[in-house]
């Protein structure tokens, strides 16, 4: 049995040493150094915010466009959250986008027109990516992840030429992590045919300065840019198997139509489902596989993770966005609204954090899911 | 051949002299004296807005709750419209519901918990009452109409058992007559098998005081009382066709899922259809079916009639609340984002000003069809 | 007398004909052909749908960036207005901003970082320049002209060096021609000797795509750049008077704070005064010196005058954005809550229209100024 | 000495015993029960946010109107906030307002219309009464607080005349507060002799249902009914000193205009202020007198008490209500903006959670200070 340098059997010190999946090398753990690209924009804001005093993560590095390199990250940064920003952040100087910063794990919130080259760039250099951008989701050895739905397909990394230990892992687009988080527990125990969703998107989706105030006070944008075809696509993707190292998609027919609408945070999305169960579901069927979802994941009581990845609510005007958004520290999807339908064989409201769970805490989960795992070592 | 006093054939003079439909009399047309029954609220404010210089209909009569009784209109009303309340109708003296106002036509505003007796009772005095209140909507001999989609269905008053003239005709639920109109004319041309909705409807649909702001403001409400339920059965109703002095509904299937969002005005609707056509229909044929729709109603020039009832836009990210809901008045209904679906055979994104088309409005068109029809003797 | 072609008098033809005050020569009146720079943003939207079917003006020429160019209108401008796009805007084609246009006035809408030159430019090459800018507003030989207010400082621009009848008129800052409208009639009556001045300003006047709604909505930003300063500056010119071919500044001390809140439309501002009359002056006064406000550009009813410049409310939370800025088509000036005050002699509260009023319209009615009285030829 | 029943001298145990300040008795220290009275209102909920967890008090009695009587709490409250109604909360059954439920202090939220009746019985029957409502504050014995600014106005409760230690005490108006707070240390240092505010008061300052939405979403409405008489008056009394157990007036002019605007949560205010100095007062003096702000209340490091009461921004466009209304939890007043005036001695912007420093955290924290005085036994 492995030791430590004290003689103690390692799985005893589950939080202090990590054994290499490889060749079983021990590592001591300590707090693994990250850094963020994009650190400026409206997502690098909730990571900066969210690795504030992280029990795992240190955020040593902030990266930004070439107009912020050198300025302290308070003077470079248009702070739009309602918590200070963090001192010790606040101090650190932007650099550029360039692989050569003292860290393991590069939280990428870059704009998909440059994310693509630079996150190569980085795990060419060894680097572990957690990408948010879209670039390189749909790709066969690029795993598309979120913990709770489907964490054994990170094992994708391994077919990855990337050398160094570098990686790519990628989240998805944040109406597709609450929609996948909500359906998941269906499609295991009653299989999905069919999805029908219209979702209500928060204009902190669109990032900053993003949607301009007089498009979107007292109105609606009932169409959000290549959204709807990711709600299709990756949705397959996230929801699928990996078979002898690719990813075999879920075979579900989904429709989407996507709203931007004047909510700060939050998206929300009215969903309809067609189970594959081939005998009539209950609805109390569908809120017992709700509330009894616990993948395995949870089991790794990994810091990010919500006590209750799903919440089910009964009074019938809930989730609502500024009511629920915050629940579990914004990494819980609400759900509500459950009924019958004449078309579907159910309908349901769900909401998540588009910010939170749907990028900046996403990311950080799979972050530590690697960790974990036993993915990254420093 | 019909005369009138002058000698003149009455087919001349549409505008001066109206025949009744039963017994030839013909008599001399001025405008017809009209009332409101609950003339204070949200939409008895817009009507007291659309019907000022109305060229057939004169407001004489505007009755409330007792508390405003004896109060001048201007006084008793908390006005939000951003039109000033017309100098005539600001000095008339509110007077309670009771079926003794001098006028023909009343438009009844009235909330639910009150409408059901007191239309009854105006419609027993002889008045024409035409209801906004979802009340009487689903009686078998009560008109359900929308003069575009269901013209025909008024005939349903003959069956009605008041005396002296008076009927009661209604006006189906403000996100029911945005889509009845969108998808008439592909009823009419496809027929239409299911029909799937989420809508997004603005605060003024739930009157005044309404939504609290506390509730609705950074948020949205995924519920509305009942809505859901007249969505589907409304539609059924509107669309079916009379047949020997019975409504025969419209056999489609329907699933409604109803949000409140923080918009003023303008009922925002997400849509997916199947059709009973038995063969593919291109989305050329359906732009081509809305574009070319010019129900029979359209040739009687009603003076509140839209020029174009139906608006279709190419543009990517149209239609939107805030640009499209003043169109022709309010009375159209905008429409966009036409796209094939993997669930339907298609979707798309309808617009109606909730309060006008909605509302007062579509009330007022169906009091102007009444005259028009024949159907109202002053 | 001069007469016309057909040999009558001309004075009796005010809409046909116009007399050079020059050299008295007659011109017959057409529709004199304007045109807008900077047509695609916020105020140059307003403009083109303020002077559809303008009974003087005829709108041929609309300017923009490099990046319209060539393109038709309505493909160009992201149209954020809830009327249409004009059919006959919508097809001109987009110029870039020289000054080879064929039209005599032109309406500037430009950013201050390029209107100094370009309104230069035009003016030297013979045109009538509206500017909306800021650039010039304060040169010694510039007028800058509320209508109502200050009419008579048009005379300035005799002193301009532009050839061929070229000349720069400016309008003052959006929140400065509100309040310098409010008070005029006070300054008249009662002189003013202090004012103190809180604004509240919408989102429209900070142009498209402006300000980010992640910034405003749930939010109020207290700064708007050289807001202050110039709530201090232009009003002090606007209320002066013209003695000797210079504008002497009215003598007034002003402390503004400016605040940028979620409102589309309209400049609300708290206003406090203290008179320099020397005896105590009575809210009934101040109410009559508003109420009996007609300056002499009222007889000459311009096409775009509002009947009423200043409105006057008595009920106790008027004025409001959402009800009172459409007033007289967005030209007046809404008043409320005159109230007496510990520490000046009263306070109040105003509201006007900030892209009608305050921009577009205020522009508008300078170039229906300068016509009606012979600045310009064409 | 006194000591405890260990033989240890109290003064070691401040948290564990407390002496009565009348007769020396000594009592063990252990939770107080509190009690809120109207519970399910706005601020009665964020009481019972503030009060979970409290580590001096516990929430016994939630009492209400008695439509909600015998319902559970979470049934009869319609809940707002973002954060989940506390379980044991939520389980506690409503009572009605009368003054026998088993705790010490009453929390009262209640509606001016019934609050003064009901908390004199309250204070009659022994329960030490902290007041939200505006019925009591201006009357002589009754002590009108914020901790930082006049502690030492406590001990008027001791003209009292209830029996059993039953008491009132009140917060001033919430706009109020954030006023006061900013400027006591200029008074403190510079005295103050004019003041001139205008605030822009948030939604949430009105209670539930409160600010219908129609009235306020794309609005503001200047007036708030008699706020700004309690602007003037409340803040003379709670700038004040007592002399002789009486509250003398602190003699500055204060003139104040009241809006409504749409933000959720945060009062703004822009403030204008004429020292009594009798000399230049630079800005810098005041940032320091901010700055260095430590009343002495600070000291007992009560636990609502913020580390920094008064935080001051240099950023340009700082404080604003959605950035900053939540430092130090709710219990700072941000401020910002500070410049000269031209006719006061200086100009700046405050903001403050009106629901958490200007009402339920500003009431718990007085309730902490009774306790820590020694006011308060159980």
């Amino acid at each position: 049995m492995l030791k430590d340098e004290e003689g103690s059997p390692v799985e005893n010190f589950p939080d202090r040493y990590i054994r290499d999946r490889t060749d079983g090398t021990l590592y001591m753990r300590t707090k693994v150094p990250v850094g963020i690209l994009g650190a400026t924009g409206s997502v690098g804001q909730r990571l900066v915010q969210l690795l504030a005093k992280h029990p795992w993560f240190d955020l040593t590095s902030v990266c930004a466009s070439d107009k912020s390199q050198g300025k302290r990250y308070k003077d470079a940064v248009n702070w739009t959250l309602s918590t200070p920003i963090p001192d010790d952040t606040g101090k650190l100087v932007v650099q550029t986008c360039e692989p050569n910063i003292p860290c393991k794990i590069v939280f990428s919130a870059l704009a998909s027109s440059v994310a693509g080259t630079i996150e190569k760039a980085f795990a060419e250099a060894g680097y572990v990516v957690i990408s948010m951008a879209k670039n390189h989701r749909m790709e066969e050895e690029i795993p598309l992840v979120i913990p709770e739905v489907n964490a054994d397909s990170l094992e994708l990394v391994k077919t990855q030429k990337f050398s160094k230990g570098g990686m790519i892992v990628t989240k998805p687009n944040c109406a597709v992590i609450g929609l996948a988080l909500a359906v998941k527990p269906l499609a295991l125990e009653f299989g999905i045919e069919e999805l029908s969703v219209v979702t209500m998107q928060s204009i902190s989706g669109a990032g900053y300065p993003g949607v301009p105030s007089l498009s979107i006070v007292d109105n609606i944008i009932p169409y959000i840019e290549d959204e709807e075809e990711k709600l299709e696509t990756e949705t397959q993707k996230v929801l699928g198997s990996v078979k002898n190292g690719v990813v075999e998609k879920y075979p579900v027919k989904i429709s989407a139509q996507c709203m931007r609408v004047p909510v700060t945070e939050g998206h929300l999305e009215a969903v309809s489902i067609k189970f594959s169960a081939g005998r009539k579901v209950t609805l109390e069927e569908i809120k017992r596989a709700w509330n009894e979802f616990s993948p395995p994941v949870q089991e790794l009581k990994l810091p990010s993770s919500p006590v209750r990845p799903l919440i089910y609510f009964e009074q019938v005007d809930f989730p609502q966005p500024k009511l629920h958004r915050e629940l579990e520290k914004g990494m819980a999807v609400s759900l509500g609204r459950l009924e019958t339908s004449s078309l579907f064989d159910c309908k349901f409201v769900l909401l998540s954090h588009n910010t939170i769970r749907g990028a900046a805490g996403g990311a950080i989960l799979i972050a530590e899911l690697l960790v974990k795992k036993g993915y990254v070592f420093w």
